[in-house]
């Protein structure tokens, strides 16, 4: 078959290439293979493995959301790719001739090297057996190992810990959710699932997982702990198999793009988990593996393929992480990124209610506001309290980031103020997170 | 006695302007005259009426906010000022020289002239007296009317709503919070006013409000509605009293003053309710009664009077408002006001689920984008939607408006997306809008 452009994957970067491609031209033919039926929201995995929201909740059919489209979707597998000759071939023998490839691959959970990591009952998760699976087993068992300690590893050992089972969290950093926040935001977390009783031993790897035929056990230098089932949430690795094969250039973190996500061969773009993104801040390759990264470069990536020139405004990577009754978020630079990267910078703290003080629902909010010495300009901000308001948050300071913002924009921020739903005229966090920067400078 | 800094007024303008000054220089002898003791959380007063939180709990002491910072505060009323010798005369017999004076002499309530208005239990709602009486009254009664349907109106009418009260509003516009949104946001309101059982009257006057001694009825063209009690909020007016006395310009919204809060009068400033704030957009002339404004102004106004020289950014007037189990925000200019001030625009509608569709507790929240048609620039919005995520939303796009942020810029607008707290990645509200008026330009 023909076809002018060829999405190879699924997920949302994939979806949102082929629609936005569709959208600038519609008379293009468009064909997507990928490897499952159904698109599989995956942020909810967590909730489902938690109890709280079915599985069938949160797939979707690929008519809802492909091929009303007018995307023609094929369940397959891509095996190979001439790409001289511009054709592909599948699993199931098809051959397919494209003028345009978009790369869309994803990543693959990374699988520490553990004694034992073949088990039963020893899980990583990405798709939706893997969900079924996690749920099933943990639905009867009472003892769960988390061997890695970022926001996946953090949201499943809450949820699970909210079902009653006993939990534990190995992480070898010294912290949890380590490269995205600084170390006394991080104990913010800590502190929260330790009073509910999560296990969290930091610092410190996983020797073996231990069982017969099913896991029984965790050794933990030394210490073992009792295991119906062990999640590996170790972080995932860009899939560039496919780019690799055909000659693109490969970077740290994955597929090599610029800023109009183009490989460095012609015609063929790459977009999501498996590109490698560009900091907005440092300029430097950043890992970036989010669905809202995806869905930017999936625009970028499928309105260029189209005939488009857009443009990406590089990573800021946004990102927000909910447990029990706390949520925490991010966005640029830690004070560490910006000591480790020779910035010089100022940071800021500022903490209030999220509603007047008089509102029986008011619980704290408190932020961190990193801002370049030299130009007084943000680059990076970290957020933690109730479940309200912390990712809007993030988003304001993300657009901040984008726009050059500096301390004295944010000490004059004209925001609103509500007794209900928000804090007092003049207690807003980020402006008194300014306004003590501004004192430190 | 003698002071450096004399400020007149004692709301949240003066307050600020007073703890920044200290701040800039703590040396300063500073000197608030405040009509009342106490400062009342003015915004959270409909919520004592409705009885959801304690008239104690909205009240602070002097001494907490104000006396702790350095500030000598007097419980007086300035009588007469004599501009050119610099001295304050007081109802108690004080007189006081100073070498600069700050305006923050706020706003007094509007009343219309309708037959009837000083019947027993017709109240205004502004200070802690007001609260009180109309707390007690209305615990005890069955129909409540409201005249005016602007903010304070429809949150001080669902509040009683909310405790049982037959309530109705009637508002001379032809829409509720009229000004501040266009039709069909306003709409959204009234819709929910009428679902839980206000009577909603738009573009009807009062004819009188009729009783012997206390309210009985309230005569709206020919109707008759019974009526307890009755609350005017028909919005407020700048108090420039003393300000025209001492030969301040004045403008239609209040004392005018120039982007240092400086009046026409040398040493001379005003802040809050009793200043003019222009427009960040059309650089007129807006009114401005809100607390938020009152803090920015009051932080210009006491830094310059402290000897800096901080600019005001001009207002967007961001606001939110709440009512049963929704909100709705808007900031900048509606698209009738741009309309009406010839600003070629172009418009953009988003709307979507506030939480992943999976979620129980999602709800829709929906966007309008007012963009100036030439430079695709931000200049206004409004937000319905539950109580989650609308004044953030307005808070971002407040800045959004001060950055000069553009369509393509909120299409390509980096967020963070997470099953409990936002949207679905790629169905931000906001990003759907300005896709929406990209389509439409």
């Amino acid at each position: 078959m023909k076809t002018d452009i060829l999405i190879v994957g699924g997920g949302p970067a994939g979806i949102i290439a082929g629609q936005t491609a569709k959208g600038i031209d519609p008379e293009l033919k468009i064909t997507m293979v990928k490897d499952e039926p159904g698109i599989i929201i995956r942020c909810s995995e967590p909730y489902v493995i938690g109890g709280e929201v079915k599985l069938n909740d949160i797939i979707h059919s690929d008519d809802e959301m492909i091929g009303s489209k007018g995307i023609t979707v094929l369940v397959d597998r891509v095996t190979g790719i001439d790409y001289k000759r511009k054709t592909a071939w599948t699993r199931n023998n098809r051959e397919i001739s494209f003028d345009r490839l978009i790369l869309a691959t994803g990543a693959k959970p990374f699988i520490p090297r553990i004694q034992g990591n073949k088990l039963k009952n020893v899980f990583t998760l990405r798709n939706a057996e893997d969900t079924k699976n996690l749920k099933r087993v943990s639905d009867k068992a009472e003892n769960a190992v988390i061997i890695g300690g970022g926001a996946i590893g953090v949201e499943v050992g809450s949820l699970l810990r909210k079902k009653g089972l006993n939990v534990t969290i190995v992480e070898i950093a010294s912290q949890l959710l380590a490269g995205a926040y600084d170390e006394e935001f991080s104990q913010k977390v800590e502190l929260v699932l330790r009073e509910k009783g999560i296990n969290v031993l930091l610092g410190k790897g996983v020797s073996a997982i231990e069982g017969e035929k099913n896991v029984e056990e965790v050794s933990i230098e030394g210490e073992r702990i009792p295991a119906d089932f062990v999640v590996i949430s170790a972080g995932v690795r860009a899939d560039t198999e496919l780019a690799e094969e055909i000659g693109c250039r490969i970077g740290r973190f994955g597929i090599k793009i610029d800023k109009y996500c183009r490989t460095s061969l012609n015609d063929v773009y790459a977009c999501g988990d498996c590109a490698q993104s560009l900091s907005f801040i440092t300029k430097k390759p950043v890992p970036s593996q989010l669905a809202t990264t995806a869905v930017l470069e999936g625009k970028i990536a499928g309105a260029n393929a189209a005939g488009g020139r857009e443009e990406f405004p590089r990573i800021v990577n946004p990102s927000v992480t909910a447990f029990f009754d706390s949520a925490i978020g991010r966005v640029g630079l830690t004070e560490k990124q910006a000591r480790d990267e020779g910035i010089p910078y100022v940071v800021g703290y500022g903490k209030s209610l999220n509603k007047y003080p008089s509102q029986r629902e008011a619980e704290f909010i408190e932020n961190k506001l990193v801002f370049e010495k030299e130009t007084k300009r943000l680059i990076g901000a970290q957020v933690f309290g109730g479940k309200e308001g912390i990712d809007e948050r993030i988003d304001l300071l993300s657009l901040a980031i984008h726009k050059g913002v500096r301390i004295e924009d944010l000490c004059h921020f004209s925001h609103c103020a509500h007794p209900e739903l928000s804090p007092l005229p003049f207690t807003e966090p980020i402006v008194l997170a300014a306004e003590d920067a501004l004192n430190r400078i």
